[in-house]
């Protein structure tokens, strides 16, 4: 039996990354999309709770079985889990592909990921995938083939104790690909500005806009795997737990 | 000088849960309140890109600087940061009180605890705060004195090598709590229900419920601590890598 591969992103159901994800999943298996009908980037694992949530089918892909949720990413993965699938076995769910990095503290925002991270608290195995080109006319085939390579691993070997990869890819030429590395998730911070202005109506707006900084050089970190154009694969999980600060904060207890 | 607080939380500006925070910080510092204008329950980490933010300045607590802004609770940290404090210091970060749980995974979730880490990437003390009692009238005067001796730890002997507490308060009279733990966070896991209806143009829609399963007891996580009545405190941070499975995807590289 063909596996089932839940298909679903963050920029929402019309864009071009999703559209060579599904394209690559269905040489592996039976796909299911159920992604975002607008785009919801930054959306990290927001879930909708106050409003209900609308699911309609959609013919925008070729021989795949599609629909379109008014909610988060989070929320799509749910949906499938819970009403699509019901009792039947996902396989593998795939996010993406993403218009631009989650390496570092960017997993922290991404709704790529997070749709990922749901299904893997699902037990499912999981996996998000970005590229490192925030450009709408990004050209996602030439990674086609390294993305081909870690679904078809996921499938055939597993993914080892990890129930969650969060795979960036640089933007960078197929011949200029140097492999697929393990990493670690770097540290890194964003150096925000807001650009401020003035609304038609003649109130002041704020518009978050800044840029990356790298704040680790070290060899095992997914930073320098993309800083040197290896594709990063993170295993990552649900706990935020810092563990090594668990036995500074005895004065804290009573 | 006294210090300079920052509080926030997700429930919104006019929640009963900020109320109480603020009163309890008004005693240790000069308290600058930047929080939501509608309720962003569930909205985890996320940000906004795609549009501009409002952010205007409201009387709504006696004797304190206070701005409600149209983002998500993370927005309202970056917006303090870096419009309104600039290059002021900001000596402690506090979000909530939240009305509901923010133990085990549902810090994914959580815009509480969201807000307080990204506050902590800025490289703030921070403290999220949340009761479990989902109720709106919930009565969060019981835990008043525990909050106020975390606050006053924390500005005053530090949080050790962590930057980030998530804590969580159980639903008890204030003789029943029986002290606060240094956690890890335990795995829980939700069992999700769609609500299935018809709306008003006779369209269908679904509507998230469920409930929370906890899936350790071991007596070192927040859940286990929460269960026998002590608050929870487990520092936290921005790394989600499963360091253990690192060493057991060398299949995946190339």
């Amino acid at each position: 039996m063909r596996p089932k591969i839940l298909v679903t992103n963050d920029d929402g159901i019309t864009s071009r990354g999703i559209a060579k994800l599904v394209e690559i999943a269905k040489g592996f298996g039976d796909v299911v999309v159920v992604a975002p009908n607008s785009p919801q980037s930054g959306m990290g694992h927001a879930l909708t709770i106050e409003e209900p949530l609308s699911l309609y089918e959609t013919d925008i892909f070729t021989q795949v079985t599609a629909f379109e949720c008014s909610g988060t990413p989070v929320d799509c993965v749910k949906l499938a889990k819970n009403v699509l699938f019901k009792n039947d076995t996902i396989d593998l769910c795939l996010s993406g592909i993403n218009h631009g990095s989650n390496a570092s503290i960017n997993i922290l925002y991404s709704g790529t990921v997070s749709a990922a991270m749901e299904a893997s608290l699902e037990g499912i195995n999981s996996i998000g995938f970005s590229l490192c080109d925030y450009s709408h006319q990004a050209d996602f085939s030439q990674a086609q083939d390294h993305i081909a390579q870690i679904i078809d691993a996921a499938l055939n070997n597993g993914l080892g104790t990890a129930k969650l990869l969060n795979v960036n890819i640089p933007k960078a030429q197929k011949n200029e690909i140097n492999g697929i590395k393990i990493c670690r998730q770097a540290r890194g911070n964003w150096i925000e500005r807001f650009q401020e202005g003035t609304n038609p109506r003649g109130q002041k707006y704020y518009w978050l806009t800044g840029e990356f900084i790298s704040e680790e050089k070290d060899k095992d970190t997914d930073l320098w795997a993309l800083e040197h154009r290896y594709i990063s694969v993170v295993p990552s999980m649900w706990d935020l737990t810092d563990h090594e600060s668990l036995t500074t904060l005895s004065h804290l207890a009573s």
